[in-house]
Parts: structure tokens; C-alpha cells; sequence
């Protein structure tokens, strides 16, 4: 009897924070017994140093960029692997056939980036979407949907809950400036049309995946019409 | 000494109609002396057809649904490469990495769709991406880009030129009909990011493509800002 | 603890008539509780289709046609799959060597064409070697073993039973016309070696598989000897 | 501007004589300034003695002890490969789509056995199919195609040429015996189909090669009618 | 529920002996009820004839000499595996990354030589360590470590048990002559790093497995320190 | 025709100085012309950095440590490649076959890790065996080989030039302190026996390659004796 696939995506921040990775691990040896976990890495600090070194170097295509910066978040990922294994699958996996593949295995399954020119907040959508999985939890370095950069707007309206639709919206109008920015467009449309629900939580409360779980919203709900 | 990369978009509705295949097929044969063709394959009716008969199956997920469409626009590829041999590669490339590889035998490469969720036309800017090509001819169903359907509209503005950003705004307003859709904002974004010219032409004139390799403009002219 | 492996050829008639590959895949479903399914997908209309193309463009090489051919089995496989998955692997199996892996999934696995120059029916006996499985179905376009042309010869002679060596006799004096044939002698041969028996029956009677499962006979018994 | 290419088979019986071996190998490195080489390469006795230890073992499957003779019959190529390196291609190719990416090499390119159930020869038939070659030399055991045993009828009829559809008649009355058949019905098949003229040379004569790309005929030549 | 992994590499000489391959096929058949086995098979004598072959033919390259060793030991592999399918995983395993996803079957996984300029001794030590055990049973040409070679000197001292950096030292000094040497260093280095007992017992005594496992001492037990 | 292989193995120190790396990148563009360069990369700062939060982690196993070195020294490659591309082959090579692939493409091959339990000191030299070339600069932390740690002993002898066997010998008495080791004994052990001669360089000096190349001996020579 196979456990239900979860799909979470961890932002990047996590692995700035040595005390944090530690945590997310505990909670999926945890969690493993009652679900199958796919977790997807984002890059974080590493990953953008490392996008600078070859910027420095003269490199300005997008393509090399951004894969320089999947590979390091593979590197995220074989950090969780490495600690986990052997109740996570051996490997990162590199396109949505491995993934089908892994989750053969019933173990843990991470995910870095995928391709050039797409977020990991997409990757997760994806995947979700090649899994038929219709809740995604995003953890997220925000805590809450904003409608403004709450650190600039200390009165910046926070969300419960959104319509993808909206969201899109506000996007699409900048209003959000880049370091801020959660989630994508591509994310959202893939999400309104699998109809995945996606749970926004903060970086720095691993026990909210546990009460998103249950059935609490810690964070913003955003669902996908 | 390697030709000059030059790729090429080419709408499934060429696969559609036996006579235009044989001809787009001699253009190949001649252009390949001079230049490095990458050719990217849409799916046309006969992938329609495939999809639809999944969805008779009951089958709703747009992930497998997409992947149907994807496997259609591959064996139309092959189409062209069985006729091509030995001066195409083999079989059609399925992910970038094998784009590169495929691109080292200096042969005409053949790419039908990559991942679910993607249009052939954003494929076709993230191969030029991925290349560092920044003219990119994609030949499609419509002669022009139109501010409306020219079919629903007579006196639709036609554009000779238009930037990629302006562009991007007609399409997020749904003035476009989804058939009539000849770009997503996927595909352009991309475009901007890289700086990447699209040149779009009619798909019924097969020597349009020489024209623009000849510097002149017989459709629309996408600018990548 | 596995189920029996049980290994199918589907003609590719059932691809070209909607209301079929649903009621197989009714068939498929249920079926997967008590054994271990391994599926052969034939071409069909739309595989002749095509190699029409192909060959209109001048293509004569059989190696294309064939591999082009393939590629249209392994389309077929994906529709079964995209209905059937998570309980079909995720893809079909390309070689023999893929075919051990994915069996290893207890999945329902589909092969469709391997290699240019082999129907079908001797994939599936292949398959079957390669699995040790010594009894084959063969959904066919005709009910039974007839002597000659039923279509042509009201009163050409039906086995219901026919040993491997005479049906190879009779393929090789040619009475048999192209389109009729249902098996070739590479098949029979290898499935002599192997001692597999074969089971053929009318494709548009999807419940014989149960029948032939329970014991029973619907169509022609071809022993391998 | 690449060689043309020339498909040769040699049976394993030139791996049980060390001298030939080393002769064959001096011939391929004279040829590959002129010629573009893709040679398969039989089992032979070795094949034959690991063969022999899994059927002590009480293997008794066709598919795993045809797929131990392939493994050997690579290992042969191996030790080809091992002295041309790096006027070969790396390793021995393992199907035929690895055939077309080691072709791209412009190196001589080694293949052994593809597939359980299939002669080398019938290999060597499919290998100038996939290529579009129509003409493969056949290093053989015997220096001609007879029409019975020539070691045990003196007078037999000894051709130096033949229709292949005559003698796959010859080898289906089974008048000769198993351990004279050089060719097998399958690959007479495939080279009727695909009109590749097959020259076949005694293998203690490696001079013939040369001889047969001059235009001689050393041997029998199997017209492909 | 999977069983604990037990690492046992074979001396190449067990393939020199044909009753000996089947008591160990029997022994293995019998163990893999209880335990998860990965077995790494050595060259022995066939793979020594197809060195020399090489040789002759004037290969003096070590990585070539290398890699048709680790082909006949992967040979050896298929034997084992050709009797013991499917208990056994369908192929030998040729890197550690395919090790691991071999593991994942819960089949009996076999491993040859991996990479040139290493012995089949460090490749158990590494695949021991890849799978974080700590035990390791090595079925040898001699029956315990002895300080001098017991050939040549009868009155050698025979170790039951000894350190391993000790043995290194004695390894080091050369005492050992070449065709006596059981270990090297490498494997030793990566023993004590990885903190693996190693149990050598002799090739003839095949039940001595059986008493490792039940933690008796037939032969030697090098320590990790 | 094709240039002369020269294999370079890297420090991962470089890649802790930005401008460094850079100075190397315009030395293999210059040399690209006249040689074909093989590049294996070390880990450097990062690599350490990556392991420690492994460590951190509570991860013990060797095995996996060495892993995520082997990624971050990947990373490394991939840094040089997205700057030197399409003059670099597309992608850092992960086994030696693939190492055979990529060379065959005439372009600038990286290479990182390759195997946990093996430093990329041993990875340049088994590199340069597999492609049968006798001469490997390796570009250190250090300018000379010493007796001593040179940090430690103001006059602690310095080598222009040394036996592999007697510096084998050096390393084996632990004289050198782990941070001091610029190689170790597998290294020198493959360099012996496939007559590989290594300069050693300052990584600090990057115009000294080509003075190695021009014949100078600019650090030390360790012969392969």
C-alpha cells in the first residue's frame, strides 16, 4: 500500500540556515511514515554566489545562468539526500520521467530545478501536476500573500486566502518587486489549470507543513481559479 | 569550420498538408551547405486527433494529455529526419542536454516538444536560448501578427514590426482567440530576457525563409523588449 | 508477493475504434488485482498513415518506414497509459533490457515496437522469452487460424488448434496474402524454441482474454512444437 | 567529407586464432584511411564455452543464454577496440539507435550481438539497413555458400553466386546442417527487402576484403532477389 | 519490510570450477530469503585469456588491459545471473549510482569491475561503503592471511585475525608476491576510513558464508583500524 | 586532423579567487587553438563548505561526503563551460566513457569528481590513462614538491624534480601534513604504471602552463619510475 504523494518546495533561505535544514530533515523522517514525500529545492544564498562568479567571468547568457543555479540546487538537494538516505531516493531528480521513475521507489524524492527560464516555484507546480497531486505546500521566505512588499508597507495587506487569478494580476502589474516575488505567472496558470491548490507558509515554522497537513492554514491558500 | 545555427519554428499545420512537408524538406536539403539548421516541430491535427482520443478515454490531466501532443510533434520530426538522413540527426532531441550533444554532429537537429505545460513556440525560444542564437523564424498558421483575428475581423491592424512587451499585453488581454494564438507569454518573456528577434512568416510560403535569411521582413518582426 | 505475469498483443485495429481501447482498458484495469499485465501494442491505421507520409516524400528506406512505424505503436502504448497511470509504468519500454526493469514496478508495462525489421507479434513473443512466460495472447484481427483467406474462401478450414511448425509451413507457401497475416515465421520460430504457446482471438471480444485466462479456447491454440 | 561506409561481419571463429586476429586488425587500420568501417563481430568458441557453463548451471532459457553469447560477442569487439582505440569508436555499440551516434565519430565502429533470437548475421543485414548500405561482406567459417555440407559430400555444388531467395529455400529443406549455416532466413529476408548484395569471403583469407571493394569475387555473392 | 544488505565478493577463481559456480547459484538461492545480497564477481581465468589476447595483439595500455577484465567479470556476473533471474536484478551493475537503484529491487544485485585501475576487491569496499555496511565477506583464493606466501613457505604464520593498517604495511613491504595478493591497499585505505570489517574465507568452502553469518571465524578477519 | 591531448588538473583553490579563474579562462581560449584540453577541477572552499553543513547535519558516511564534493567540483566545471562555450564540450564528463564521448568532439572537456574515495588528483591521472597520454599538468596549491611542509619548515628541501617511487615513499611516512598533500599514493601508483609524467605548477602562475608546454619546468617533475 503506497502513501499518499505530498509535494512540498522549500525555498532556497532554508539552506542559509544550518539549524533550519536540520529541522525540515527531522520533520520528513517524520513524516515518511505516513506520507510520500517529493520535496522540491530551491538555490539560496550558494546558488546566487555562485551565478556571480560567472557573471564576473563575462557570462551573460540566461541559459548558463540559470543552470548554474539548477545545479546548485541539486547540490541542496543531495545535502537533505545525503542525511536521509536511505529513506530518501539516491539522486536529484533531473526531469519529470526520472521523477515518475523515482516515485516508483516509494522513498523521499527531491527535486532541484529542471530547465533553464523556469522558476522552482514552476518546477513544484509541475511536478504536482505529473503527479496528480492537487495540494502543494510552498515554503516560502514570506509569510503570508502580500499585496504590497510588506517590508517596505508596513501596512501592506495580507492575504488568507486569494484567487490564483488575482495573484496573477498582481503580479503581472509589478507591484511586486523581485526579491519579494513568491511565486510566477507560468506557476499560476499551470496551477489554475491542474486545479492545485497551493499552501504558501513561512521558512521558519517547519511545523506549519504538519498543520497544513491537517488541515490549518498557517499561511495564504492559493486556490487555483 | 561550422555553419552559422539558424532556427526554425515550423507550425504542426504543415504536417497537415503532404505537398508543403516535401517542400520545407528540398529547402533544408539547400540550406543545410550554408547553414546549421535546428528545426522545432509543432504537433498539427493528427496530434489533435491523438488527444482527443485520450480524452474519449476519460483521461483529463493536462500532463498526460500534453505528453501525447509532445510524442505527435516528435514522430513528426521524425517524418523529416527519415527523409533527411544522413544529413539530420537521427532522432529528435528531447531535452537541452541532448540538444547540445545533437548539435556537436553538425547535422539539421529536429525538436519536437520538451516538457508538458510548454507551447513548441516557447520550445523554439529556448532552444535559440539555450544555442546563444538570437534570430529565431518561426513559421506559423497566420502570415502577421494581428491585433485581432483577421479572420473575425477584416480591418484588423496588421503589424510589420511590433515589440515582444506589446505584444505580451495584447495576448494577457484575451484579445486573441486561443486558436488564433501564434505566441504565448511564456515564449516572449523568454525572448525579452535573452534578446532574442522573432520573425514570424506564413507557413503556406516556404521561401519566406530565405527571405529573412536575406535580411528582408515578409511577416512580423517580433523585438525583444 | 507478485502476480503472474500474463503477456498481451494488441492488434492495432483496437486504436482505431474509440469505444475498443476503452472497454481494453476496462479489461486492463480490472484485470491487474490477479495478474501482472505486459501489453504489445500494434500500429494501426494511423501508423499506415504515417508511412504514407513517408514514403509520398520520397522515403524508401525500410528502416525509416519501420522505426516510423514504431513510433506510432509506442503513441498507441501512451494513450493506454495516460488512462491507466499510476497503475500502468510510466512510459513504454523501448528494449528488453528496459522491459526487466519496468516489470520490476508491478505496473501494468506496454512495449510497443522494439526494432525495424519485427512485427509486432514477434516482439511479443520476444517479450515473453525474455519474461519466461510460456503462454501468449495475440488480440487479432481475425478470430482464428484459418488455411486460406477466410474473406476470399467462404469455406477456407478454422483451427482451433494448430501446431507452430504447420502454421509456419503454411505462412512460408505464401497462401496466405500480406494484409491476413496475423503471425510470421520469426514469431513461430521463437516461440518453438521457447515453447510458448499462443492463444489468438477476435479483438472486438475483449472478454475472451478472461475466457482464455479461465481455461477456455475463443479462438486458435498455436503449440509450439 | 566522410568515407563511404563499408558494413563486414566476421565470424567468431577469427577469435579463436591469434594470428588472424592481428591480421584482421592491421586490415582495418590500412582501410580506415578510405574507408568509413562498422564491423560485427560473432561469438566464437568462448561465447560457446560460457554458453556451455550456464547450461551446466541448469539455464536453460534461450533469451539468457543468446543474451551471455551477445555479452561475449562484445567482449570480441572489445579486444578489436582495445588495439585500434582511438581509430575506433569506444565501445562496441549496443543498438541501433547507439549505431547512428557512434557513426557520427567518423571512427571504425565495432557491434557485436543486438538481441536475443537474432544471428550476427542477421545483426550485420540490419546494421547496412539502418545505414542504408547495399552491400555487407560476410567473413565466414566457409569459403563458399555449397548447396550441402562440403566436408561431408566432396562433389557438393559450390556457387559463386546465388539469389538469396534460392538458398533461404536450401536452409528451410534443412539440408544443411546447424553448425555449417552461415546465413539464416531472417537475414535473407531483410536483405531481399532492403536489396543489400552480401559477399562472402573464407576467414582465412583476410585479403579478400580488399579484393571485394575492388570489385573481385573471392567467394559467393547472395544477390538480394 | 527489506532485508539487511550482506556485501560478498567472489575470487574470479570460483569460474574456473563449474560445480563450485552451482553451490554458490544454490547458496545464494537460499539466503536471499533472509538477506539483501549484493555479490561482486571477479575476472578469474577466462578473463586473464582475454587480457593475454590483447596483449598479443600488442595492447600495452593498462586502462584497456583494465576494462576487458571488468567486461569478463561482468561475464562472470551474467552467469550467475542467467540461473538465478528473477531473484536476481537483470543485469550487472556498472556504477555506483546504478548500484543504488538496483537496490531499490530487493533482487539479488550483482556487481563486476566497475573502473580501470582498481580491483574487484576495492570495488566491494566501496560498494560496501556506498551502502553504509559495515560488514563485508570476501570468499578468496587462500584461506586466512598468512604474513608470507603458505605456498612457498610452509611454516607462515596464518592470521585469524589482523588490522588492517598492518596488513597494509605487510602489503607495502611487498612480502606478498603479485598472485598471491588477496587485498591492496586501496581497499584496505578505504576500509579503515569507512570503518568495514572484513571477513576472507576460503573459495572450496562455499557453507563458510553461512558461518560468517552466524558469527563464527573460518578464515580471517581483517579490522578496520 | 586533430590537436594534441593535454590534460590540466586544477586546484580547487582557483576557484576561491575570482580573478584567478578568470586568467585560466582566457589561457585555455589562447591554448584551444593548438591543443585539445582535458580539464579535472577540484573542489576548493565551496566543496568544504558543502560538506560541512552535510557534517552538521549529523552525515558520517564517507560516501556521501565525497558525493557532494564531487557535485561542488562538477559546479566548478560548469563555471569554466558556461564561460568557454560553445568552445567547451556542453557539460562536466561523470564517468570515463563518457570522458571517451566527449573527447570526441574536439572541444575543451571538463572533468570534476568522478567516483567518492578517489581524489581528483587520482582522477587526472586515470584520465590521462584512459587517453593514452604520457605528460599531466597539475596546477597546485603548492609551487614545488618539498621534503617537508614548507609552511613549517623555512628550509624544508625543495624538489625540481622527484621519482613517483620515492615520493610515494614520502607521503606513505606521513611526513606531509593532510593540508600540505598535493597528491597520493593511488595517483602516483597509476602514474607509475602507465609511464605518466606530472609537472607540477603554481596555481598562482597560470602563464606556466604553457612554459610546461614550451618545455620549461617552471615547479616539479615527478617521473614515472
Amino acid at each position: 500500500m503506497q502513501n499518499k504523494i505530498v509535494v512540498v518546495k522549500l525555498t532556497g533561505k532554508i539552506f542559509d540556515e544550518k539549524e533550519l535544514i536540520g529541522k525540515y530533515v527531522e520533520l520528513f523522517e517524520k513524516l515518511t511514515n505516513k506520507y510520500h514525500l517529493v520535496v522540491v529545492t530551491g538555490g539560496g544564498k550558494k546558488a546566487r554566489e555562485y551565478i556571480e562568479i560567472a557573471r564576473n567571468l563575462g557570462v551573460s547568457s540566461n541559459y548558463w545562468l540559470d543552470l548554474i543555479g539548477i545545479m546548485a540546487s541539486r547540490l541542496n538537494a543531495y545535502l537533505l539526500i545525503s542525511k536521509l538516505y536511505p529513506k530518501a531516493y539516491y539522486k536529484p531528480v533531473e526531469n519529470l520521467e526520472e521523477l515518475h521513475n523515482a516515485v516508483l521507489s516509494n522513498k523521499i524524492v527531491f527535486v532541484g530545478g529542471l530547465i533553464p527560464g523556469q522558476s522552482t516555484a514552476a518546477v513544484a507546480v509541475e511536478v504536482s501536476e505529473a503527479l496528480s497531486v492537487n495540494k502543494l505546500i510552498m515554503v516560502s521566505a514570506v509569510d503570508h500573500v502580500y499585496e504590497r512588499d510588506p517590508m517596505k508597507y508596513a501596512n501592506a495587506k495580507k492575504y488568507t486566502e486569494i484567487e490564483a487569478s488575482k495573484l496573477k494580476k498582481i503580479i503581472e502589474q509589478q507591484i511586486l518587486p523581485g526579491e519579494y516575488a513568491l511565486i510566477d505567472v507560468k506557476a499560476l496558470d499551470l496551477a489554475i489549470r491542474s486545479k492545485i491548490t497551493i499552501y504558501i507558509t513561512y521558512y521558519r515554522e517547519p511545523e506549519n507543513i504538519l498543520k497544513i497537513l491537517n488541515g490549518e492554514n498557517p499561511g495564504t491558500i492559493i486556490y487555483p481559479r
